[in-house]
């Protein structure tokens, strides 16, 4: 018989108790709690098993795990209007004082008359000479401080929650249950790569670089002989529709191997990732909850999820979440 | 006394010896062999050891230690000319059987005509349209095959090796070390992003999402009901000099705290890292080895590395790491 320093016995013993643990994790604990227990969260369980199994004639290596994700109305809130609009409306009142030019300037007068009609009545192009005009012009630093301070004080009215607590909790549980996975987890999104990029890690645990959005183009020059980038109101990248297979290729350089969207903007990403090689799964969200959030699918006739793209999904087998019958809850917690 | 199980004893011994072997590896083994034992090792070791070591008023986060690495001249051989520019001939002189034309069209006729002079004498406009020709108008799976096959065959005169295997050994060794360190590294390139992607992976152990680099603009559309991304040949970005960190903001939106470069396209990159509040380290790699590879310095006015920059690096306090003197040998053993 030999003997046995306390030391080593002390290490058999956590050996054998994180074996346990480790067993139980992985033979119990449900990883999307959220989820009702439909086919849906079924068939994303049954993915990740099928490709993470080396065994499996499904496997794919973590290097090729590429999962990519929509932001607005995939991970948050984006009715009745986006985000990041509301940001620019209230950037643009906040800047009005040093342009009183613009109490009589289309469209900016639009916007600070605060009548809800003239708002709803804005083009395209006011809309792009608002986001010029709020989002270009100053340093990529100072944007991101300006972006920061109003997502940490700017609240819904329907929910009296902050945008950031306006996020679906069974989609973090999906991020998580991929991270967990060794996926490499891109949101890519038609929103401002900037604005996103300003609450992504602390929101989604999500690091900037992992954020591909429509982005502008930035200047390389000097204040006080430090360098800075200023942002200039010229689009480099639009990141919705044929541009975000375009994005993933400049930015990834590898097809997606799963996908979540839940718009028109979404449908060449999801044909894209349909295009790999490599096993694959799409995903839409369909807005069908109006009690709990939106309604705003292709019934409604009014959203961004045209009939056209639900009759791809069911042509092409996207897999379609149903809100109100997929999601057990919307929000997470907020912990006060 | 109690009893232990055959298994339990095969795991402590197995501790045991895991244990010593990780003490050894970090005491003992040296992550830059190939490197002479000089104050450039020295200085590239003690960044890595404060910025990893969390007792250390240095120490940097894993998410935040970025590293970029120039290429052309930095990873690998960029003279007499840059690789991509003997492929993109190399492309001409195998499509020209389709263009009977360009036996008379300037500039192709200048390539095709096998004249050193008039090679010599191309200015940039002729470059550009030479690589729009060969790097566009197909899609980005074929471009990135052409240039693979290529990259298998196509060998260096002066060294009868493949261009691949004309990579510093050094270099590789600082990757691997930062690699070891949990940084993360991007390859940061006025070379074209599709070409570098086609073998960093194979050569340098860097995948495509790694490689930040001159890029043009794609077009989604599909063939035989199949999307693809069509190479256009309209440039949307330009990775060099003020370029350098607008891409690295655009693709990274961290910036470095250690960037390799050797020439005055990397000047900007190298101010940016070292405007980063986080420690940081800034290399610049110095071409003064004629016997072994080419010396094209400042002290020789032909190269990209001017005296200005030279000026800079000594007031900046930036590393200039001397080829003959700090490294021990250049390339890689070759495994045939």
């Amino acid at each position: 018989m030999q003997k046995f320093s306390p030391v080593i016995l002390f290490m058999i013993t956590l050996i054998a108790i994180l074996f346990t643990a480790n067993a139980k994790a992985n033979d119990q604990t449900d990883p999307l709690p959220s989820w009702n227990e439909s086919s849906t969260k079924k068939n994303i369980i049954d993915f990740v098993k099928q490709v993470t199994d080396k065994t499996n004639s499904h496997y794919v290596p973590p290097m090729d795990r590429i999962a990519t994700f929509d932001n607005d109305g995939t991970l948050w809130v984006e009715q009745p209007i986006y985000t990041q609009f509301i940001f620019a409306i209230d950037r643009l009142k906040a800047m009005s004082a040093q342009h009183p030019e613009w109490k009589t300037q289309k469209p900016y007068s639009l916007i600070l008359s605060g009548d809800k009609k003239a708002l709803a009545a804005l083009n395209v192009q006011d809309m792009e000479r608002i986001m010029a005009v709020t989002h270009a012009g100053m340093s990529v630093e100072v944007f991101n401080k300006l972006a920061q301070d109003w997502l940490q004080k700017a609240k819904s009215p329907r929910y009296d929650r902050l945008y950031t607590q306006l996020i679906y909790q069974p989609m973090l549980e999906v991020m998580n249950y991929l991270r967990q996975n060794d996926f490499n987890i891109y949101i890519v999104t038609g929103g401002g790569q900037d604005f996103v990029r300003a609450f992504s890690d602390k929101t989604y645990h999500i690091l900037p670089r992992q954020v591909i959005g429509t982005a502008g183009k930035t200047k390389y020059t000097y204040q006080n002989k430090q360098p800075v980038l200023i942002k200039l109101p010229e689009v480099l990248l639009v990141d919705d529709k044929a541009g975000k297979p375009e994005a993933i290729n400049l930015f990834i350089g590898q097809k997606p191997i799963i996908a979540f969207g839940n718009s028109d903007g979404d449908k060449e990403m999801l044909e894209w990732t349909q295009s790999n090689a490599r096993p694959h799964l799409m995903l839409l969200v369909h807005h069908d909850d109006a009690a709990r959030e939106y309604a705003y699918g292709p019934e409604s006739k009014v959203g961004t999820f045209s009939d056209a793209l639900m009759n791809e999904a069911n042509n092409q087998h996207w897999q379609v979440i149903s809100m109100m019958h997929d999601w057990k809850t919307i929000f997470p917690a907020v912990i006060k």
